[in-house]
This record gives structure tokens, C-alpha cells and sequence, in this order.
């Protein structure tokens, strides 16, 4: 297994990613194959002081930045870290490409170098969904990648989803969930209910509708929703999180009781903010497209990097791509028997 | 001022009810009208032990229950607690109406009874959204009443939403923001970028998109989105703090240092609990028809009720609903120019 990372891509790069690689390397077999520019990279890696071999590096003159118009940006950087190492899966010189660059400018360079897989509409992000107090994520599909979608891209988003949990994060027969205003079957909006039934006629162990409120506890192992609802969810989680846990922190240091109280937790306090830590659960898979791709979050530090290089490994080895491929057929079948 | 009191809608009816009338008797002046199970609810006045003049009891000899199909139930049950209450406030025999009952029932039950006020398309239900830390929650429009909407309704939303921010909860010039995917104006779906250019055209205070992971922040006092949006924004704030709670109380009583430690902080933990009450900020406000009406939680204790009564008043006094209706040219304006 080879795995191509993009070096320049994310707030804190190439040093965190280069210092990520190396840290992998202990936790999983293979090669990695980080893609930028050659003379910082070299010069990261000999900071680490490493000196095997089973990293290499691919020049890359050019980099997308953050802030750059995703589609114009992939098709003018010809020479960018990430459309290089997209190039790179594609051609079969690596198994799986990691980047913490920017989200649109992942999806449109996906798409346009590997291609969409057939029958599916609508390429996705999904991501980990942590849940408290157990390590047991939930996967959040889709993550924010497509905003106005059809009911058959929610179906798409189950099938794909499920795969992903199945084999990448070992969930036998994972429950697949639709995101909605009620628990019961005939709840929700014009897009649901479409989505509702289709999912219901899929080979999935689809679970019905799911509350909001239960998305935190773990309802199910696979979340379905559109883009626009994911974003809200998984951004509404983090700003909430950090605004609870920022008031426990003021609280618990007004006055000499609480302070005492605190410095005692303090253990306990810290083991809670790691559970909302994204960086140990490694990056959201983009599905749907002929290669495996994973994102990372652009502020991704060295210890999110290795951690997502460990789990793209069974991503790319157990042919998810393909599993989602041999499903398409049964897709378009349940699209067209509920049109 | 009269407020007619729904006394058999809600878990906890008509105990509960009739405890929170007699409570908030204290907290303001004017009347109450309980209306409901006339034996019932005066067995319950005796428990309480009030005598005084200030509250009295209008008979309704059938009640709406939460799981009945709303307009059905509204409809067939003229003489249920709700549809009563409802055309007291229509004849003017009170001013606005207090229901912890069938969220359904008594948006359609306003709806057929008081009417829409001209210009509004969709009524909405607008829900108050604690701010940690702070005392100046944010107001959520639409809070689940409309799953399916068009830009026209957000920018009623917005609208109604400033009006009752202003005048019952007395923030000035309130500033409204659009929930979205990102800050940037070009942000979002179809709907949302719809909607942006019409609250952008209103006489509103509009701040532009707002992002979910700045909602618990307290970013702008009234945050506008469908109701599909606002019904996971506040289901899974509820959950996600709720989980939070019950892992730190988990984990406080894990060993003898904790437990010292959780014991020192008990008040703080108690602070932050009642941050998450919404029993203490009152109800949530149906806008759009002609006359206040005001929804409680179907599970609201005495306190609750307490507090959504002390509330309601201002929303009548203040006359929000002449507001509105003076607004609603200036609503038909906006539409027409942009559409």
C-alpha cells in the first residue's frame, strides 16, 4: 500500500503533515508518498530526522490555497500538490490520496481526475461523528459537499455510507438513520419523505427517521442527510461543545471552592475535551468517486495526520470503491422502480 | 391585560397549569382564564389554596391530546380547551393564549381561528435559544413550523422575528443573520441564497450569513432558517448538551478525587444545568396570525408556565401583532422588487 499525501495542502503545512507521516510510519506497513515542494519537504524531513526509505517525495511546483475558487483553481494548477497526487492514484503509482487542502477544490479535483463512479449523481463528504463517552463514532453523510440535493442523492449517500462503516470502520450491518423532524415514517420534508422510501427499499438496514436530539447518543451508525443539514450538525456540535466546555473552565475558577474542585477533575476534564478531539479519529472519505480520497480538516495537526494515514489504509484496501461500484446497479433499480 | 390559559394541554395538565397561573399572579398584573375541565381545574385551584378574584375558570368539556392529527383534532373538537381559548382571545374576551398542547393544534388551530394576518404567507413558531453564560438568548424563527419553505418565508421570518425581539424581549434594532454555510454572502443553497437577497432589501438590521458553530456564541439576536433547520438546531442542542451533563456527572463520580472534586463544584454544575432550562425563558411565540398566542413545552412544570405567562404579557401589551401588520406592505414590496 502506497499512500500519496499532499504536503502543501492545510493551514499548518508542510510541517505537521511531514511530522504526521513520519509518525504513521510506525502504525501501519507500507510506503507514503508526500507530494510539494521538494526543498521544504526534504528540509521537514530532515528536521524529523528521518532517513529510511519508505518515504519518498513527488515535486509539486504549484498549491492551492484555502481561499481559492475550488473549480478554477483545480483546472489551472495543473502542477498543484493535490491535482499531481490525485494524478498519481489514478495512474496506479498510489492507493489513496490525503489532503488537509481545501474542501471544494478535493471534490472538484476527485471528480474531474478520477472520475464519478457510475450510477452515482452525486460524489460525498462523510464525516466522523463523535459520541460521547463511548469509541463508537457515528458517520455523518453528507458532511457539507452537496447543499440542495435530491432524494436520490440521500439514497446514494446511505448506500455509500454504509459500505464506508462496514468495512473501513468494521460496523457489522450497520443501522442507517435519515435525519429528520420526527421519528415516525410519514415526518419531514418534501426531500425526506422521497428519501425516506427510497432508503426503505435499499439493501441496507435502514432505521427510519432520527431525531436531532438523538444523533449525540449514537442513534445509529450511519447518519443521512443533505449537505446543508450536516454542515449545521457537525458545526453547531463543535461551536456548542467549545462554548460548554469554555464555561465549565470560567466557572470552576471562580473562587477558592471551585478552583480546589477543578484542580481535582482536571484529569476527568481533559479526558472529556479528547473525546470531542477530531484528530484522533482521522479524516472524512470523499465517496463516490473512482479512487479513494480522504480529507482532513485544514488546521489538521501531526498527530490528526498519522492518524488519518492509519485509517486510510483499510479504505483503499478493502475496495471500497469498488463495493460501491458492484452497488450502483442495485441503485439505479430502486431509483427507477420509486420514480 | 387577560390571558386565557389552555388548562388541559401538556403532559403535566391541568396540576401544573393551574400551579404556574397561581405563581405568576405575583410576578404581574391582570387576570388569567383558565379554560378547560371546570371541576378539575377548580379541585386544583383548592390544592393550591388560592381564593382571590384575579383568576377564574371558563369550562371546555374536551382536550386536544399531543399523538391526534392537528387539524383533524381542530376541527371536530369545537368545544376542546384550545379551540375555546383560541376564540376568546378572537372575540376579544382575553388577550393572548397560553398552550402547552399539540404543537400542530395550535398553529392550525390559530391559523382557522384567529386568521393570518394579510401579507404573511406562512405563520411560524419562534423559539427562544439560551446563550451560555449570558442572559440575552437568541430567538430562533422558524422553530419547526414550516419544514418546506420558499425565500419569502425566511424573509418573514426575519421580519416577525425582529419585531417580537424588539418589543417583547426588548433588544434594540436586533440583529438578524441567516443561518448558512459559511459567512460569505454567495454562501449556500437555493433557499438561503434566495432569502439573503431579500432580508439584505428589508428594513432590517441584517447582519448577513451566519455559521452553525457560532449560533451557541450568541452571534446575532435572531437567527432566521427553515424549520427543518431549526428543528435540528434545537433538538440537537438539547441532546448534545444533555450528553455532555450526563458524561461529566459519569465521569465525576469515577474515583474518590473526583467525587471530592464534583462535590466542591456542585453549585457551578447546578448554574450551568439551568442554562440549558428553557423553563426559565418562557414560551415559544406563534407569529403571523391575528392575535398572540403563545406555546409552552408540552412537559412544562409549574415554573415554566410561571414564566411564559409573565412573558406573554408584553406580547400582547406591546401590540406585536399591529406591528407586524404595519410591516407587511413593506414585506410585499421586498417580494415584488426581487422576485
Amino acid at each position: 500500500m502506497k499512500v500519496i499525501l499532499d504536503g502543501m495542502g492545510g493551514d499548518n503545512a508542510p510541517k505537521e503533515i511531514v511530522k504526521g507521516a513520519v509518525e504513521a510510519l510506525a502504525l501501519c506497513d507500507g510506503e507514503i508518498c508526500i507530494v510539494g515542494d521538494e526543498t521544504q519537504i526534504m528540509d521537514e524531513l530532515k528536521e524529523c530526522k528521518y532517513s529510511g526509505d519508505r518515504i519518498t517525495v513527488q515535486h509539486a511546483s504549484e498549491v492551492i490555497r484555502t481561499d481559492e475558487a475550488p473549480i478554477k483553481a483545480v483546472r489551472r494548477k495543473k502542477d498543484s500538490s493535490l491535482v499531481v497526487g490525485l494524478e498519481m492514484v489514478k495512474d496506479g503509482r498510489g492507493d489513496v490520496l490525503v489532503s488537509a487542502g481545501n474542501t471544494g477544490a478535493i471534490l472538484a479535483g476527485s471528480l474531474f481526475t478520477l472520475g464519478r463512479i457510475q450510477g452515482i449523481d452525486r460524489p460525498t463528504l462523510a464525516s466522523i461523528y463523535p459520541i460521547l463517552g463511548t469509541d463508537k463514532p457515528s458517520l455523518l453523510v453528507d458532511a457539507g459537499a452537496n447543499s440542495d440535493c435530491k432524494a436520490e442523492n440521500l439514497l446514494e449517500f446511505g448506500v455509500m455510507g454504509s459500505i464506508y462503516m462496514e468495512k473501513v470502520l468494521g460496523r457489522e450491518y450497520p443501522e442507517v438513520g435519515l435525519v429528520s423532524l420526527g421519528t415516525e415514517d410519514t415526518k419531514g420534508t418534501m426531500l425526506t419523505k422521497g428519501a425516506f422510501e427510497l432508503l426503505e427499499n435499499a439493501k441496507l438496514n435502514f432505521v427510519g427517521n432520527v431525531e436531532a436530539r438523538d444523533i449525540p447518543k449514537g442513534i445509529c451508525d450511519v447518519i443521512v442527510c443533505d449537505g446543508f443539514t450536516g454542515n449545521v450538525i457537525l458545526k453547531l456540535t463543535e461551536g456548542l461543545a467549545w462554548n460548554i466546555l469554555k464555561l465549565l473552565k470560567k466557572k470552576f475558577t471562580e473562587g477558592i471552592k471551585a478552583t480546589m474542585g477543578a484542580a481535582l477533575l482536571k484529569g476527568k476534564m481533559n479526558d472529556l475535551k479528547s473525546q470531542f478531539d477530531y484528530s484522533e479519529y482521522g479524516g472524512a472519505p470523499i465517496l463516490g468517486v473512482k479512487g479513494p480520497v480522504v480529507k482532513m480538516h485544514g488546521s489538521s495537526s501531526a498527530n490528526a495526520v498519522k492518524n488519518t494515514i492509519v485509517k486510510a489504509i483499510p479504505y483503499a484496501a478493502e475496495d471500497v470503491v469498488g463495493m460501491i461500484q458492484s452497488h450502483t446497479e442495485n441503485i439505479e433499480e430502486i431509483k427507477m422502480r420509486t420514480v
